[in-house]
């Protein structure tokens, strides 16, 4: 099978290899989507993610779905031919947090692509079966692959308890901006105000549902979502991890209301005002990537809820992966997805 | 001003009277549209609604929306010329539900129509103006009087819990069973199973958001949802109030599931099967009214994530009042839902 | 070592047998002390409980705590002489229940004694290291196999939300009854009414901590409630399992309040008012079992604020397995909770 | 009546004034106890609080409990003789912050000496009968009014979901920390680590129910929980409001977790680390004052859940109320709660 390596900081080379052994409880799935994902982007520009430094060739690629070719004896529910979104970590089923069902927290959690764990930018991955989601007849393999960063949208939207008729900004319209977006319209958000840097991301954004957007450069963005939607937003979703963003939250924030981070920050402080916050017993949540959502992210998506298949912007073949990433690195602003057909 | 009053069981006669005085912190309502609710109609075919029996001319209705022409001097927010959905139902503020926002189980709770407070089926009211909620320019007062059941079905699902990509089954489709599923779809549920005796009403089910439809007669009600679900639902709705459907919770109900109880039982008993609630650790939650939905419910049918004016299925107008009861009691299976002009 | 059976109703029998083997991720356990539970009880009085039959000699007891002999290679965190709680039942870790930390709900979920899993009445067991709970100093062996009863009134405490002042009734004051006493006391509720049959579990009930005590033989139980508490308590906890006090709670249950179902019904339906709940809009919860909660009790027994010693009644050897059964049996009504020592 | 008056920063004057009227709805209480409040000794001390400046004498005092001399007409439930401890702050009732329940979030809530609204520090004040809870026999009118303080604790262990047999960290142990302490240990909480600068308030804290104290002064107060703890506690609770210590809880934090402020931060900005948020998933949620907690504080004390007298460590007569001052902000190490009799 063709493998993807990182060789190093800005070189992709394909190599050939066996085909991985099938262990038990799990399946041999053909990749036919990989998703580029912004955690990719950085290992493939920087050789790191915040700690976390390459050292050797590796692969990358978690947005992944395909065809189950094999399964292991002793799995119930899959066979080869069924088509499988395959959820990229799981815990080890014995910690308080996997045992809490927040296994994505589990300290010893396998994710693909996240070092030493490999990812799965190659022809076939062998996965545990109850990782791997069957997807209906006209669920796509594609729109499989993309229930991994959908998932984002939907846990931030899930802690955020955005509900029917609610109000909410999302700050930043990169891709985690637009599926969180994606995530609060399929909950039944009435107003979605998104901010944004850039022209061309709003322009994706009130084309995939925003209500409203802000072009965010010198504008006092807490006082403008105010006036837009005539108080604050129930909910306040940060995507863009920048510090400029974070501070914006506890001034944006609602009495009452709720901030969610989702936007990784860097290990950098933040100067931000708790006072606000406070005056207003307002309530910040993280989102540390996504638990228990894969099945009800395809149902979402089956039931026509949350069309997904309009963030991918950008298609590429295996063949060519060293060019889809250096057009992502490059047209960065104008790219909220690409995909990779295996 | 022309009131609608119910002299006597089946008959409604039109009188002439003054137009109520105006009060602190109220506002003067010229009504626009009523609808009329199974407690309307039990109120005319029998005299009572459970304990609760008229002993002289009463004025229904309680669903109803209109434009204010006058506003007391305490009063911001509200100005002649606004059109407003009317909550029929206010709290004594002081009691334990109110300070704790549960109003609608205030023990003093005053609501349209329900003796000894006076209904609104009438040219004008003077109603507290914090329970006048102003509809935007594109939403009517046909759909601001529909607030009111839609209301019931956005709290049943709120105690449900309904979340995207879930699935649920709705016992009833009555005007009640249909906004549930409004609700529920709304909310994103993904896969919604209605059952009812009538094909007629399974016919208006199908068309306004049903993924599929039981004929109950004769049929094993939970063997078949699980079939079609391939497992048992999210949540189950009980909207029809009959022991049959509300023994029937126990057998839908799935392992963890939720039970809601929205279509008002009657006070003889239910032979319940407790066994298998407790066997899968299933909750029971019951529906009365609602609370604090109706700006939510007004954002939700702005946005368009609800379509409530599908469910209005007959209309007349104010002079028509008596035909309008007869009508609806005598197609008790065609009417979803009658609307009165005023 | 030596194992207990029950070759028949009403027929226990010691037999010697090898220690069983070390497994993978588990630990071997010399076990100290086992309680005898009211499955138990019906296994042993009629050979069946529920549609479980035995038809073969069977090994009791899911109540234990001991000391750590051997741990598998793979095991972190414990080793020979750690002094543990044994968690009896744990799940298939794969499917929607596990992964949502509700493996108490597991459909595959392994039991200890329920068939076909054997019991753990034998001097040894080998358990999952991650079930095993170690115990704090102070905390005996005899402590830690009490863990078993209170988690679930631990269980039905917490699906019933007890807080700090509430008010709640407790029907029943077997075992069930009055760890769910304790749990609700250790959560802060201030008056606790506890009902039953028989004087000397009331006596038992207020020597543990219950404010008020009502026998129930003729008594309207709902108004006595109601008058000893100055309205309904907020949470009623049904935990004898018998048809007539599972109605008794659509009538006890405050407005807004919450039930919680801990006595196993049996499967003969109960006529149950539904009228009643919904006019209050209760809400019916059901405990099945319970999860994650082994640390939680520990560190509540450990900090003193759970004296669970006190529900033990009666003591016996491991010789005396049969007479203790019997005894257990024979004077149901006084004891609480009889232990084995192993 | 008497009057105690800031007249300016540093100085008070008792004067004689006329008792108050009684309005509709309301009660006549003459005041026995009054706390002294850190927001009151800021008052005293800088003649402001935050933005709020004082430019006129003022009444400061919100801690209060007493004896109902006379109810109006139209109130239930209380009469003279009842001893009452008053509920400081009331909502408008209309908006929606009263109506969901959170009146504390009132944008026109009136408080007691929150200017303009001015203070009990006086012997008879006028107070809405439904804010003003009836003492038990047994709860004396210093406790009463030392329910105020409770309640801030209360409310940071109900936002923080506080429950039995968790592990907490509280930072600071002024009044509000121990008050949290209180409100925790009552929830059930197994292990409390307090930490502070001052050994004075260490012991307090240690006599009150602390199972580990902190000394703070160059500690790595993180690694020192953990290390007590053996893991992160499940609640993180801030109540010094000092930038230091709000910094703190980001690292304190455990994966997973929650962090409650309940000092009020000031209006500078704090540098925190987000990072260590978002990889922990953790939670951030803000006090502000307390909601619906009354009754069950009282409670709490009746059933000797919490004993708050504790926290009283000076008393001061009326006619002391100047010297009172004084010492509370001369001697503020040693202060946890200040009372002045009446």
């Amino acid at each position: 099978m063709k493998v993807v390596y990182l060789t190093e900081p800005g070189n992709m080379a394909i190599e050939e290899e066996d085909i991985p052994e099938l262990r038990k409880g799990c399946v041999l799935v053909k990749i036919e989507y990989n998703g580029i994902c912004g955690s990719d982007v950085h290992f493939y520009k920087d050789g790191r993610v915040g700690d976390c430094v390459l050292r050797e060739p590796f692969v990358l690629g978690h947005e992944v779905a395909g065809t189950v070719t094999e399964a292991a004896d002793d799995v119930n529910g899959l066979k080869p031919g069924d088509r499988v979104a395959l959820e990229p970590g799981y815990g080890c089923g014995r910690c308080e947090y996997c045992k809490t069902g927040r296994y994505n927290l589990c300290p010893d959690v396998k994710f693909f692509a996240a070092p030493p764990v490999r990812g799965a930018l190659q022809e076939y991955v062998v996965h545990p079966a109850d990782m791997c989601f069957r997807l209906p007849d006209h669920v796509s393999t594609m729109e499989g692959a993309l229930v991994e960063p959908l998932a984002v949208g939907l846990h931030a939207a899930s802690l955020g308890e955005v509900t029917l008729g609610q109000s909410v900004a999302i700050l930043g319209a990169g891709c985690i901006g637009l599926v969180t977006m994606l995530a609060a319209r399929a909950r039944g958000a009435a107003d979605i105000v998104v901010v944004d840097l850039h022209e061309k991301r709003l322009e994706y954004a009130r084309k995939m549902g925003a209500s409203h957007t802000i072009r965010a450069d010198g504008t006092d963005v807490a006082a403008r979502v105010e006036e837009i939607l005539g108080g604050g937003p129930d909910v306040v979703f940060e995507t863009a991890g920048s510090p400029v963003t974070i501070a914006q939250t506890a001034y944006i924030a609602k009495r009452g209301g709720t901030v969610v981070l989702v936007g990784m920050a860097s290990q950098s402080e933040v100067n931000y005002n708790f006072f606000q916050l406070m005056e207003k017993e307002a309530v910040v949540k993280c989102v540390f990537r996504y638990r228990n959502l894969y099945p009800k992210a395809i149902a979402a998506i089956a039931s026509g809820s949350i069309n997904v298949r309009q963030i991918v912007t950008h298609e590429f073949e295996l063949e060519e992966a060293g060019r889809a990433f250096e057009t992502v690195v490059r047209d960065a602003q104008d790219v909220v997805k690409g995909m990779i057909r295996m």
